[in-house]
């Protein structure tokens, strides 16, 4: 038994929308526990809708349709399924009424064309628009039980929660959770990390499943379970042995951020933080206040683009710029410790580097960065080389991340 | 003769990521004048993996194929299609030195997961990516030609930039241009740029389209034509009407940003800025400093978190923040005149506000921000009222987007 979707509407073949109603529809499968297997996106276009159809209902038991609901011309949805199951549509009168009930609060007289939003196919049950005017319907025809949705996201997900969930359910789905936890590692390629707990790649309940993004290599570990507590109990050995392989490479799950643990870290501590940002230009401070609550451990900091401010405001030694230049790492770490010492705070990060795409040279190539971190002992600095072919947001937010990263790493450590 | 796109990925069947490639596939291929009837996501399952290519070939003769290019085992695409099409892999040296000379180049040595990536069908041309390790495919098979990229978008672009679109228009695709121009507004509703502009958006060639996000209103016009000039001839008289109407709630088109447009005007008037960030936390400066060359113009700043921060770099005068709070008009233009004077610059701004969820207060609620602008002649500060209903994010972004756009019109003035 699974189910499948089907997104109806020339705007999304044309790139004009994304298609956000799919990714939602999706979690909610998940969260359902509804295998779903297939997602088609085709045109306001009958015979293509029917060929959509067609190759579904052999496939999937439960059709969820979204867009061509509306007044106009082109919404063919209702019409292409009554159509496809040879079933006559008719006017529903307490459909039109409540259409135009909603026009009337709107101080509107509805229009002869939402007339046909009032045809549904005989026997199909209203799915109530609690937003606007397109009802969708619940249909159980030819060994298959079909949802309609608008395609204006706020309708379709208001419909989602109070008619299809609660049917779902009843239907006992929703019984058996599908639950994950996302581990989340900095510091290791994917193809590394995967081949270090390649053991459990081809686990089935629950899944491991590996994914990368901007440096951040993520494992899903998810499980299907009579309840949350069931599928934690089936995820929580196998994530307590991953995290044992990955080492310190694993910095948090889920929600987790490295800006939100490296702030957990700090409270713990009860120490506090400054910044010193050149090439990042604010960018590591901004991913640090992004966290509510962050005011209670970071201080703030400088943003030193200019070598003069770096001077200034950071007491870098004018001596050293010259002779190493800017993007150096004697340079990190004394804006590390210029940023710890007139913030006043425990700890200190300075980045400094090459995000192009000029700037670059053959001894500091673009991509050269150097990260300083200043703390109450010490101050040391790493260098990286994170090369010139992913442009330079990337090189800014890999910056960020490993700045972050080298503090989480400190703090750790006993 | 049309082309038809398969996504691959059990992620996306998850929900765990939006399909943008999706939709940027889709906005390629419609500037192309390339048909596009259907779209399909499949999971990391080969053998739905191949029903959707057995439907796809019947239906469509250019197969566009997103995701499953990574070096782990659930990465399945091109084995897929070698199988599909019962041709043999074979290893592509030429392939594998290009990804081992990636990984050295970033310092690392490749893992033998990442030779699978260098297995290709016999008879595919390699089609290269240059940003990260996983190469794609143009195959001609089969009666189709088909395209594969991998699932993160930075690497599908510039691969469909470099490669794909050159080849397809190469097969005498894309001589009809679709060209568009977008034109950005800061400061007017959605609804109200709409009613001025109402008697374009009947328009046809070219159409003009109203969207909007994060407090930018955009309209996009767009015209067929046989070439770019045509194209643009057509959109040109129509973006001009509509810039007059809207004045100076235009900023820019296109490409163009309200940090671009600050950075180009500040150049123009050969003046520098500094920027002294409360709630932001340094997002102000990120922003600015997202613009290659910003340097040029923009010097820096204090990221003044803390109030100690304004106080002793900013030179905020502490009975005033006893007295107003740190929130307040005063208090933002003292930021924004310390900022440009510890940085010797010609502009300076400062940022304070209650970002939230927590702060707020009946008299100061989250979501008040004030703004302060220092120039070489006179300090000001506009205070907002953003709201808590759309969190935290939300009204550090619009706060940033303000701050730029009151500098923008103070340097549009004569």
């Amino acid at each position: 038994m699974s189910a499948e979707l089907i997104c109806v509407g020339s705007e999304l073949l044309l790139g004009d929308i994304l298609n956000t109603n799919a990714q939602y529809i999706a979690q909610e499968l998940a969260k359902l526990g509804i295998p779903h297997y297939y997602q088609t996106v085709v045109g306001d276009n009958p015979e293509r809708l029917q060929a959509a159809i067609e190759s579904a209902i052999h496939r999937a038991e439960i059709l969820i349709f979204t867009g061509g609901l509306g007044p106009t011309p082109d919404d063919l949805t209702v019409e292409t399924l009554a159509d496809f199951f040879q079933t006559p549509l008719q006017e529903r009168p307490d459909v039109l009424r409540d259409i135009e009930a909603k026009y009337a609060r709107r101080g509107r007289t509805m229009s002869p064309s939402n007339r046909k939003q009032a045809l549904l196919p005989e026997g199909a049950d209203v799915l109530p628009n609690p937003v606007g005017s397109a009802p969708g319907i619940i249909w159980r025809v030819g060994g298959v039980m079909i949802f309609t949705f608008p395609g204006v996201p706020s309708e379709m997900r208001a419909m989602w929660q109070e008619t299809a969930v609660p049917t779902l359910k009843a239907l006992g789905w929703g019984q058996q959770v599908f639950h994950s936890r996302t581990l989340k590692f900095w510091g290791i390629p994917e193809s590394e990390l995967a081949e270090k707990v390649s053991g459990f790649l081809n686990s089935v309940n629950p899944t491991v499943a590996p994914y990368a993004n901007y440096g951040h290599v993520k494992l899903r570990v998810s499980a299907r379970a009579e309840s949350t507590e069931a599928a934690e109990a089936l995820i929580h050995p196998i994530a307590q042995q991953i995290q044992e392989i990955a080492g310190s490479d694993y910095y948090g799950s889920d929600e987790e951020t490295l800006a939100t643990v490296v702030g957990q870290l700090l409270q713990q501590r009860g120490e506090t933080l400054a910044v010193a940002e050149s090439c990042t230009g604010g960018y590591l401070g901004k991913r640090l206040t992004e966290v509510p609550g962050s005011s209670a451990y970071f201080s703030g900091g400088v943003i030193a683009y200019e070598n003069r401010i770096k001077e200034h405001l950071l007491g870098v030694d004018g001596q050293v710029l010259e002779r190493l230049g800017a993007v150096s790492g004697p340079v990190a770490e004394q804006m590390a410790a210029g940023v710890r010492d007139c913030c006043g705070t425990d700890w200190g990060i300075g980045i400094t580097g090459i995000a192009g795409p000029s700037g670059g040279t053959p001894e500091k190539p673009v991509g050269l960065v150097y990260i300083g971190l200043a703390g109450p002992e010490s101050v040391s600095h790493v260098g990286y080389r994170l090369g010139d072919t992913r442009g330079r947001d990337w090189i800014r937010e890999i910056s960020v991340s490993h700045a972050l990263n080298q503090l989480r790493l400190a703090l750790s450590r006993p």
